[in-house]
């Protein structure tokens, strides 16, 4: 892919260069719309408008819905009004409210001036939904069918209409506005007698979302059922639109990318990572970094507290960050792992206590193997190997027996916490790593402390 | 969707237990396949057979090739060779071949003895493909054209043979297996002449992979082009199968868990949460964490080395944690970033100056607001509200020095190491937070020393 993408740069570059733009339209018609996206977005701004208007009519709506907004507005102030015209007629109806709602007042108003009066409608409602609902994200263009045509009809109909149409394969049967069933293309096709009626064919359990569904469940439904489409209906059961996979595609890796961020301890981001300045970087990330050094100070004020015992004992010092870092990515692995199954709908708040006896076993295995090694590790290596002597058995074995603790209470925090923040209606992706590792790291200062006092002095 | 489900299994059990058949039946007809495989799985096992045996036969292949492994080797050691053959028909080669690939040797033999022979030759051919390449994930049923044919034709080849082909939505335009076009249903049916040869409308500029392709750089491809299928090509241009859009996003899914999976130091894992047993957990997490644990050896020694000093100036113990945990921080948040835009296609090695540059200014910003508001907090809050007097301005100072200088550092870690990896061949993935943090943790405690002797001894 990024190799494909650089020669044909270089390439399209020079011939711009030369001026050869019979050539340029002769390689650009070859090209997917999203290649050609790549190359733009690579190239000075002054030499997109040339570019754009040697692409075919169709193909340069499919380029400019997917261009960033920067882009988009750059294009619209050089169009002329018929050049507006022309690509906004070409555009589908969920790109052309997602252009309106990214657009400043005066370009806004000169899109609604060139679109037709029945786009225009369109656009208004799709914007009348709330953010990230399916609403805002649905195409209003969709094909529909009455239930007493016959399947010869429906077919004739969706050749005449198809054409506007982001998908045509899943027909959607209704009567006066009311879904009534879902037929494929694919089952019209297959039909044996053509003088079947719809509704003979037609599915009736239909599997559709409501006008506010939050987008992240409507994405969930596409990878749980495999559909090219999902209906979109109002409270009343009337169809309102529909959304088409591919946007459910973008859904998904917006919604993971977003988890993930959140996962690492950060404010999720508006724009791909080239694009983002320092200073938006830093607005992400500082606000956790600040929250997690702030609230160190619990780690410290228990190391302050615990100053004289320590000073007598420095040989202790030497373990705590091994503690501290096992501990938290002991958590960090039991809380991505609960976070991840619960976005994909794995899990839900009702398995908890299998969650945790399962954890609970899981921790066991795995601190009682850390601790054997972890002897091992010390008797062997750091004093015999190191020659450091200040350690004798009894001081290994505060560490060995902290270390088992510290992964139990770690696993325990972690695998509990995402899922007391999801039944509490939060997003469960903060209580990821940086949340977790913070305060594992006081309580695994704690019973470290609370183990040496009791063995130790 | 989850009280959906709950629902409609205990309303399956009730009517188990009284054997009400035929409403059963009638229940089941309306569901999709999905949701009667999560039914399935919360049944006990000896209740499947017969409820498996209540499902209309498409909806039973279905149903089959979703269920876990485990199930489906329990339902077909109940078959008798007729309900085999029956299932064994009805499934996709992709879903039989996945079978055959799972189950045991004495099952396999009797699974290939009831596919006809064709399948069978099918099956073969997807087995021969090494795991995770476009071979082994395609299916070898799609719709073939020929360039020469009429749309009418087309159409109607398309009526004769769909009935077996997983998607007949996109049509591959072959001539002596060459591909040399592809044509969608949605051309064919809007094209407005039913004498137009194939050739014509088709489009020749065909995206395709190779039979070896990996599964990851083909899924990347669906949410590029938004593609419903994929043609897969061996080495001589020769088309020998198809790639859906919904495997593509079953793979999508399952290396997005892989990649959250090794960002929190685990092995990927085979089975979902519930159903692995706290062995396999143990097994995917003790790795990492052993691995990590010993690594800790050197902030170990560090601290060792340094511990006359520290027992000098115990109070500069007290921010360690803070120091490690905010480096770790922000080292993860970089490297997370990165890793993810890595995954996404977004940045490549090439760009790695830019990322470098970028994360510079970044960390620049981070860190003295970090350090800003680390002193107001250590003189404020630590030395006067709590009373810490211990804490002299100079201290303060040490600490905060610390704090900017590593942030960048670890930032500069986060940000390169995923790269590197990825340039050599390793997936940036295990670049991730735990083997950040235990990096970032060393080279923060030899700078937290260095400064600490600079200024304070």
């Amino acid at each position: 892919m990024a190799v494909h993408d650089v020669t044909i740069e270089k390439t399209i570059r020079a011939l711009l260069d030369d001026k050869k733009y019979q050539t340029l339209k002769d390689i650009l018609v070859t090209m997917e719309p999203t290649d050609i996206v790549a190359v733009f977005e690579e190239l000075e701004e002054e030499r997109m408008p040339l570019l754009f208007r040697l692409l075919p009519k169709e193909t340069a709506a499919e380029v400019f819905a997917e261009l960033d907004p920067d882009w988009q507005e750059l294009l619209i102030k050089g169009f002329s009004d018929t050049e507006l015209k022309e690509v906004v007629d070409e555009l589908y109806v969920d790109d052309a409210a997602d252009l309106v709602d990214e657009m400043p007042a005066n370009v806004v108003k000169r899109i609604l001036a060139q679109a037709d009066p029945e786009m225009r409608k369109e656009i208004n409602e799709i914007l009348r939904y709330p953010d990230n609902s399916a609403g805002s994200v649905m195409t209003t263009e969709y094909v529909s069918l009455r239930p007493h045509m016959t399947v010869a009809e429906a077919i004739v109909r969706i050749r005449r209409t198809g054409v506007d149409k982001e998908t045509i394969y899943t027909c959607y049967v209704t009567e006066e506005r009311k879904l009534l069933g879902v037929v494929s293309v694919k089952d019209l096709l297959l039909a044996t007698d053509d003088d079947t009626p719809v509704s003979q064919i037609m599915d009736e359990n239909v599997i559709s979302v409501g006008t506010l569904t939050d987008q992240e469940e409507v994405a969930q439904m596409f990878s749980r059922y495999n559909f090219l489409a999902m209906p979109v209906v109002d409270n009343g059961g009337r169809m309102v639109g529909i959304v088409t996979f591919d946007d459910a595609m973008d859904i998904i890796e917006e919604e993971t990318t977003e988890d993930i961020e959140k996962m690492a301890g950060m404010l999720p981001s508006e724009k791909t990572y080239l694009r983002s300045t320092p200073f938006d970087l830093f607005r992400n990330r500082i606000p956790w970094l600040a929250l997690l050094m702030i609230s160190a100070t619990f780690t410290g004020m228990i190391i302050t507290g615990f100053e004289n015992k320590l000073a007598a004992q420095v040989v202790l010092t030497a373990f705590i960050p091994m503690l501290m870092d096992t501990g938290g990515n002991s958590g960090s692995q039991a809380s991505v792992t609960i976070i991840r199954a619960l976005s994909l709908g794995e899990l839900e708040f009702k398995d908890a206590p299998k969650v945790i006896w399962k954890e609970i076993r899981t921790s066991v295995l795995c601190g009682v193997s850390l601790a054997v090694l972890c002897f091992a590790k010390i008797m062997l290596f750091d004093r015999l190997v190191l020659g450091n002597t200040d350690i004798m058995p009894k001081t290994a074995f505060v560490v060995c027996f902290t270390m088992a603790v510290t992964v139990l209470i770690a696993k325990m925090v972690g695998c509990s916490l995402p899922m007391v923040a999801k039944r509490l209606g939060f997003d469960p992706a903060v209580m990821a790593s940086p949340f977790i590792t913070t305060i594992v790291d006081a309580l695994s200062l704690l019973v470290y402390f609370g183990i040496a006092s009791a063995f130790l002095f």
